[in-house]
């Protein structure tokens, strides 16, 4: 506001504010190999505008996403406003089921592309190997399928190793990347980009045009001198830190409360844990008996592609939680589960 | 920053930040008579996101729009986004002709709303009379089709009297208004907001929610704090003068350097006028000579429902340029014409 009012408050363009465009394709490209030489980048209101955008360019009425199931529940609703058929595979410990994929790229008709999420994944926690990764895109790229790759959580790695984003295996230009500040600067100010195909990426402006004209002007210039200004690198480790010690709190408190009844995926990042009853149990029933008790965690049937399915998992989000509420609520839940 | 830090970067609900939703709704209620009971606000990123999740609400591909012809692109646009079939009613210098929207109403089908910016109107500068805005409310009303009230320049008059805006007749809740604070706090906040009838609100709170989740959380609370901390009705005065001595600036160039060749219509507010070419003279070589000499205003075509129709006319923007740059660029412009 001081250096540079007019900037902050006068219109800016469609495309987003360059200085933040230039550096963030520098950066995704030196850090993570993200973005080619015929990819461009478009600043959004947050990701979920990347959901939106791609799909009111690519999807008529009727064409078919796949996505893994569970999904998140934000996304899944923006391509079921477009009245899209959604088609879920299923989760396994390190990402889609092939097979079932590889089906599903058979057997539906007018998909337009694949959305993952393939870095602990929002409900599942769950992260996406390398080698399937690599089928993924091979399987996409021969059936004329583009893939939305959302990274909301990528920088929040507290464990193991990094894996190569599917876009940094972008050879023939198919996959849309999305990012988002709201995971490691704001939620409240709705910057996110797409990182994709020029030719895709123009036609996402122009959509843009007609929903928002361009992105808060403040918020881009925020980002863009949180990046450039201070310790980027030291910024995340801090939010990795602190995540890690909020996961553990977590984890100690579900070995302490939760064995044997409920289990839990591995994670080694992100803001979420999955859960699961033991069979039988009424999830619905379980979740709003703790709730009663002040205990909040989202039923599992809100991530899936048909809501009706049956469904035992319960999600937790540990990021807004003190660690006292974590093990309290933990604490409750178990004593739920053992009550049903 | 300083006093609110959480609600300004954390996540805010869709519908918008409670204190402004509110304190706009008794505003517009106390000082326009804008909202009834039954209606509701919702606040936008930006107003042309009201003519997005109206449309995306309202019509299936196909559907007619009626709005004026000419009229602002930036909606138009965005209601070709959804494959709309729009119906220009040509406007007359006390708004859209009557007989025209009457036989519209009558003959076109699947009219889902009509599209109106009552008050100096963006191409023309035009104001639509009270006779005609109880017409228009009444006709609308009659053939079972909405309202959309487009008022970003209302409060920038600066000669004449305030004319009630059409939601002010709303007895049946068939109008959805639209504002903004782009014209008079700041564009690049992407602040506007829509009030009407709940029911169709719900449905653009969902459509919202998968576009962009919700809107800036600091420039909502900048607007709030702008309107109750400080002198507003004061601050759009001192906007209202500026432009009224533009305006004038204009006026008298264009007096000077127009005439008789170029007309153009009367405005008593607003940020444009809209002038007109002799018969016979090539608008678009004219806008292209001009531009060569380096005095920019936007061809007529590119307000047209159907851009390929014949039009004599050009738009002139006063809001950006110095009093110097207005008389030089009118000067230029008359020249031009005279010149071909």
């Amino acid at each position: 506001m001081e250096d540079t009012p007019i900037e902050a408050l006068q219109y800016g363009v469609t495309e987003g504010y360059a200085p933040l465009r230039e550096h963030l394709l520098g950066y995704m490209k030196k850090k993570h190999r993200v973005g080619t030489e015929n990819d461009d980048i478009l600043i959004t209101s947050g990701a979920q505008q990347v959901m939106d955008l791609l799909t009111k360019t690519l999807l008529n009425e009727g064409d078919t996403v796949l996505c893994e199931a569970p999904s998140f529940i934000g996304s899944l609703n923006t391509f079921r406003s477009y009245r899209a058929k959604l088609v879920g595979i299923p989760m396994e410990e390190d990402g889609m089921d092939m097979a079932c994929l590889e089906k599903a790229l058979e057997t539906e008709e007018n998909v337009k592309y694949l959305y993952t999420i393939p870095n602990f994944q929002n409900p599942s926690g769950i992260t996406m190997s390398f080698e399937k990764r690599k089928k993924v895109y091979e399987l996409c790229q021969k059936h004329g399928v583009m893939i939305l790759e959302d990274n909301p959580y990528g920088d929040l790695r507290f464990a193991g190793e990094d894996v190569p984003s599917i876009k940094s295996l972008d050879t023939e230009g198919i996959v849309m990347y999305a990012g988002s500040f709201s995971k490691v600067v704001s939620p409240g100010m709705r910057v996110g980009y797409a990182i994709g195909p020029k030719a895709v990426l123009q036609k996402m402006v122009v959509c843009k045009q007609g929903e928002d004209v361009h992105s808060n002007m403040w918020a881009q210039i925020v980002c863009h001198r949180f990046m450039t200004g201070f310790d980027y690198e030291a910024h995340l480790q801090n939010l990795r830190d602190i995540y890690s010690r909020k996961s553990a709190v977590l984890l100690s408190a579900m070995e302490e409360h939760f064995r044997p009844l409920i289990t839990w995926s591995h994670f080694e990042g992100g803001l979420f844990a999955w859960c699961t009853l033991p069979e039988g149990t009424d999830m619905l029933g379980f979740v709003k008996r703790a709730m009663e008790r002040k205990a909040c965690v989202v039923p599992g049937t809100a991530f899936l592609t048909d809501e009706t399915e049956p469904c035992r998992s319960f999600r937790i989000n540990f990021s807004t939680p003190t660690d006292e509420q974590l093990r309290e609520g933990v604490k409750i839940l178990g004593e739920t589960a053992k009550a049903m």
